[in-house]
């Protein structure tokens, strides 16, 4: 049977480690610390005994062992932590293992997806052992069971129709993609328009304005997506505007409780310390911008967004810009 | 100054009527009998005096009263009554006079959009002299003074900037299109897909399954839409993509109301019978069903909807879909 190791006890990686334990798939999940990597499997123990995934996840701090045999690396740290994780960890890669990205954003001090910042600091491994997997996933509803689809993406067509098997279940079904470069700007730039529409319902502006927020920042991301290498037709899909709506949609995105918080008055410092887990659309608010002035794009929305977080900005001046018209030389 | 009439006392035309009567512009409301001419009168002199649009707006059964010396007509009759009010009317409306259309929906009978019924209806009228306006509108948040955008299309670009500048206002931004097919039916479109995620609310899918739902039938009326002669670029926008998310949302739709009760077991009949107000997606269902029928298009999704809605297909059956895996060959 298919052995896999999730590095980082995150959120998520916990769920696609319960996923693929779900199927039989032997998961060990590495957490940082020896005390986590307890903490996690006490609790466990906790769990009525009829659990199918029970048998086959556990949890270790121990690098070696949670490599030991595995086909599989599925990385779910988060983004701005993934470099300095692939570089402790990286020697203990062999050539044989494939690797599967699952954090949606962007290296703040260099703009580079994450499958980039995984082949930088892995030596044994190339882009072409990389895949990724997006999609409007929000884990407490795929904990729960409730359907969802993703879509996995590798510049090889054989490694993503492998990932495909590994992930597809009963309720997530997995779609292929060659677009790696766009299914990983997909996940993380639509994080940066959730903040945004977080705001948006934070100034309680309704659904209109809501609506028309996220259709000028859909069309914004897929603009600067594309000219960073991305297939249009990449943004038109699940990991592009499904995962766009279901991160808006409010109640379950960290991004979009951030930019709710925000826009009702609270200091973005305040709200990130409230929080256990990270916010990844913050700091791929900052690498998005630096990109697009890299490249003389125009980012009117993610400018106000980046505004708002960074410059003091108040969040009521999006209001204005509504009231102000949207003229579209000027939108949003 | 500007003179319009509003045919049609619905919901969105008095809405309509308010919106152009606060900025100055005389609105003469025809409803179609007295008695509810006299009761919009009687409600809106119990409204506060200070309300800007109380000495624009009024109340008429008498079409010739209504007409008088008006430049535009705008229709907000519901979609299946189009036909009979242009019929009725359109003697009346002469050459100089130009046309809006309001509703969101295709006639049942013959899938015709709402310009296309009123010029077959109207013999002073060419195609050239309507537009029509359509959007992520949802008509409470803007009497409420929320901020919107909202999309006028017409085959002649001086009418739709004519008609831009009738309707700009403070809070409610337009945008011009000349592709007028893909304005109409990104409008009516978007409804059938709205009574679909409202049965994916009502079956407590969640966000994730949702957001799926939404994606791919977004990607379905697109083609449906190209097939019939929309621009693709229509369905981008905010007549397409924003007023679809505007309307899936859900607590202010009337067709997601519709779709939720029908998932949650009760007849369309009950549903419709209960309501005030006409949930223009059903009709709709059964000129696109057909329409595609016609082209030869596949309509999976539209196809389901319709099923449920007309031939007892239990709504669960949805949930079956996404269970089955989702195949892209029989996407939901």
């Amino acid at each position: 049977m298919t052995i896999v190791a999730v590095i980082g006890a995150t959120t998520w990686g916990n769920t696609i480690g319960r996923l693929l334990a779900n199927k039989g798939v032997t998961v060990k999940v590495w957490a940082k610390t020896e005390a986590r990597a307890m903490e996690l499997s006490e609790e466990q123990q906790k769990l009525p005994p009829d659990r199918a995934f029970l048998d086959y996840l556990s949890f270790t701090n121990n690098i070696n062992q949670a490599l030991d045999s595995v086909e599989w690396v599925i990385w779910a740290v988060p983004a701005q932590s993934l470099r300095q994780s692939a570089g402790l960890i990286g020697n203990s890669i062999t050539a044989n293992m494939l690797l599967v990205s699952l954090a949606k954003g962007l290296e703040a001090s260099s703009g580079k997806r994450m499958s980039e910042v995984l082949a930088d600091e892995i030596t044994a491994t190339s882009l072409e052992q990389i895949c990724v997997l997006s999609g409007p996933n929000l884990s407490q509803e795929i904990n729960r069971g409730l359907p969802a689809t993703s879509v996995v993406a590798a510049y090889n067509t054989g490694l993503s129709q492998n990932a495909r098997e590994l992930f597809q279940s009963p309720n997530f079904s997995i779609f292929t993609s060659d677009d790696i470069i766009g299914v990983e700007l997909c996940g993380a730039l639509k994080n940066i328009i959730a903040l945004g529409a977080g705001m948006v319902d934070g100034l309680s502006l309704g659904d209109n304005a809501k609506a028309t927020f996220i259709t000028l920042g859909w069309a914004e991301i897929t603009s600067l997506g594309i000219a960073l290498g991305a297939q249009p037709e990449t943004f038109y899909g699940l990991a592009g505007l499904g995962d766009l709506i279901a991160t808006c949609a409010g109640s379950l995105s960290r991004n979009h409780y951030v930019g709710r918080e925000v826009a009702t008055g609270r200091s973005l410092a305040e709200v990130r310390a409230s929080m256990s887990n990270i916010a990844e659309g913050i700091d791929t608010t900052i690498a998005a911008h630096r990109l697009a002035s890299n490249l003389g794009q125009e980012i009117p929305i993610i400018d106000l967004i980046y505004r708002v977080l960074f410059e003091s900005l108040p969040p009521v001046e999006i209001t204005n810009r509504f009231r102000e018209g949207l003229k579209p030389e000027a939108i949003v």
